[in-house]
């Protein structure tokens, strides 16, 4: 498997939709449309268009999951380790579909979007996403795109949320699903970290209940938001290795209050990087949208296995031994579910100290379980035919 | 051991104190004085000035360590069911004193006092105080309080830093140490959640570079900081029996950007309730001081063993299962260096759910451990003498 090769230059798509009248209908009962989705799609939809893979990313990502765009070498996407040709998802066999999610504020229609009713942005009038909204969408960018099934739908975190609400939602539409350090449902702990970063946005006085967009934007509170992520997705091994106090700052007095940890002026350069690329009010929609996804609840009246029910395509689940945000255990806890509702799963707790972000980074035993399994997929598939 | 019985009614006191010119010199090389220190004491010391026993709070604690004052019967000491007749720390047999530190704002000179030298708050040009610092001005009460040695020094998380440094630095003043869920260093995430917490206060347009006693304080980002604290002091079990979704909410699509979960109010509550009763500038110089303690930097070249050799009293080290900001792999890590150094060292484990706060809450393993240790450190005192 081959890390070097780039799918080189690639598009970013806008597909615009809705149900007739012209409107989606969102799971909060809210009706919008048309909308739009960003995607961008890698490798080539065979004849029989049986091998597209659809990316689902996490929380503050994008469709730009691989390769370039045309006169920017620098931006390359933040799947680039993943999808290309040679790699795990491989171009050259598969044809990819990522697509950003609704709600988000990267092409895609979300709180930023002007409101066609008013000339303005949203704001607080968009509707409250749900990640089944998400899902719903992609849904119509799939037929859109002539797909009848899906050889397998694969995310992140926030993506594999979406991923296992694609398999319970739309049973006939994937053959297989790969969540990767995902949850049926938050965590307390997990929850109670996006309410503190949410309660860094909206008492930032600039937030203005979410009219900020003629004025400035709360960037105190949404740097401070991004900075409590970016630590609860490291582990502590992870921030010790990169940012261990050199040694002229062990045991010397404090000097000054400019952040004397270089873990410090880390996190103040992510928050400050974030306010430039993202939009607040999107923060603050999609930790809900994911901090109130519980696929038990939805799908099984409070069973996880009878939400599992509703499923039938292959799984496999993985983790990562240093997250503790999403920690193996509820990974262990579907793969169980998934069991009992007497579905096809392999799982897989993989070793390392990146923490939450690990399914981010470069990971060979990521890649090589990742293409073992959809090389299965692909030819049990074929064999079916 | 009962818990119900109070020591009654206390007493606020004020230590002021210096060097002679008049001026503590701190660890960064700054002068100041004449300091105060705020201290309350309970039970009485003996003849012989051999049963005082200091206990030392944690970083937003103050010397109301038990009881109530005059008039005041709502507003019990934050370690009431260790203190008292009966209790862990029996006000009929031991002399409790508990001295609020040097940095904060709970009478004790700190950045909020005013500069005599400019009749305005220090702010920021109060001296960066360390947990060396601390326990230096604590030596001068308890020379002071006529007291030669302490028949122990006991405190958790930032207090545990504090008894780990009167260890150390002053091996003739203590009999026992009793660190609990603390670390002779903070660890990368710990320093890192320090920081956003930091972040939080200084990114606040109204911090004014900590110029803000004239107007309005920065409030937003200390309640930020607070919540980011509150959440690492507790465990995902103890959010979760406390705050899980209640039914309604499962499930459910949310409908407004109000804190829909109750962990979310809870923990607003907590960031308003904090802004209160502390004062910011307090709030960073303490963090900082926890942040750049590093027993074996400053006492061991590195080697905690060696840090150790300074020490001669007997410990005891208690940790708790569910309390992942101070691990007990840290406690172990000390007690394996205390060995090293040949000391005599009982440590313990105790299973909690309640994370980091675990030392603070009604615990009747922690309470029974520190009586019965104590209880041997007294009688092995009294059989030397």
């Amino acid at each position: 498997m081959s890390f070097s090769d780039s799918v080189g230059i690639v598009e970013k798509h806008f597909f615009r939709f809705a149900h007739p009248p012209g409107e989606m209908e969102f799971e909060c009962g809210m009706r919008l449309g048309p909308l739009t989705l960003a995607y961008e799609t890698y490798g080539r939809l065979s004849p029989d268009r049986d091998n597209a893979v659809l990316v689902l990313h996490a929380l503050t990502g994008d469709s730009h999951a691989a390769g370039h765009y045309a006169g920017q070498q620098t931006s390359p996407g933040w799947w680039e380790t993943m999808i290309g040709p040679g790699k795990a998802l491989d171009t050259s066999t598969y044809f990819i579909i990522c697509s950003n999610v609704l709600g988000g504020c990267m092409g895609s229609t979300g709180p930023s979007s002007i409101d066609p009713a008013t000339g303005r942005p949203f704001a607080l009038s968009f509707p409250l996403v749900t990640i089944g909204d998400m899902v719903q969408a992609q849904k119509h960018l799939i037929d859109h795109l002539g797909i009848e099934r899906l050889l397998a739908v694969i995310g992140g975190s926030m993506g594999g949320m979406q991923v296992l609400e694609w398999s319970v939602r739309f049973p006939h539409k994937v053959r297989s699903a790969i969540p990767i350090a995902s949850a049926t449902r938050h965590s307390a702990m997990a929850i109670a970290f996006n309410e503190v970063a949410r309660q860094a946005i909206i008492s930032d006085p600039n937030w203005r209940q979410g009219n900020y967009y003629e004025h400035q934007p709360p960037t105190h509170g949404q740097a401070v938001a991004r900075m409590i992520g970016h630590v609860t997705y490291l582990s502590d091994e992870a921030l010790r290795k990169k940012f261990d106090r050199s040694p002229k700052e062990r045991g010397a007095p404090p000097q000054s209050f400019q952040t004397d940890f270089q873990v410090g002026s880390y996190l103040r350069h992510q928050g400050e990087k974030f306010v430039h690329r993202f939009d607040a009010n999107s923060l603050l929609y999609l930790t809900k949208a994911a901090d109130h996804f519980s696929l038990a609840s939805r799908y099984g009246e409070g069973s996880l296995a009878k939400a599992f029910s509703w499923a039938s395509c292959r799984f496999l689940v993985l983790s990562f031994s240093s997250d503790w945000l999403y920690p193996t255990s509820q990974s262990r806890e579907m793969v169980k579910a998934m069991k009992k509702s007497s579905l096809e799963v392999n799982f897989c707790e993989i070793q390392t100290d990146y923490g939450h972000d690990s399914f981010l980074v470069h990971n060979p035993r990521q890649a090589e379980l990742v293409a073992g399994f959809l090389d299965k997929v692909r030819r049990l598939n074929e064999r079916a035919e």
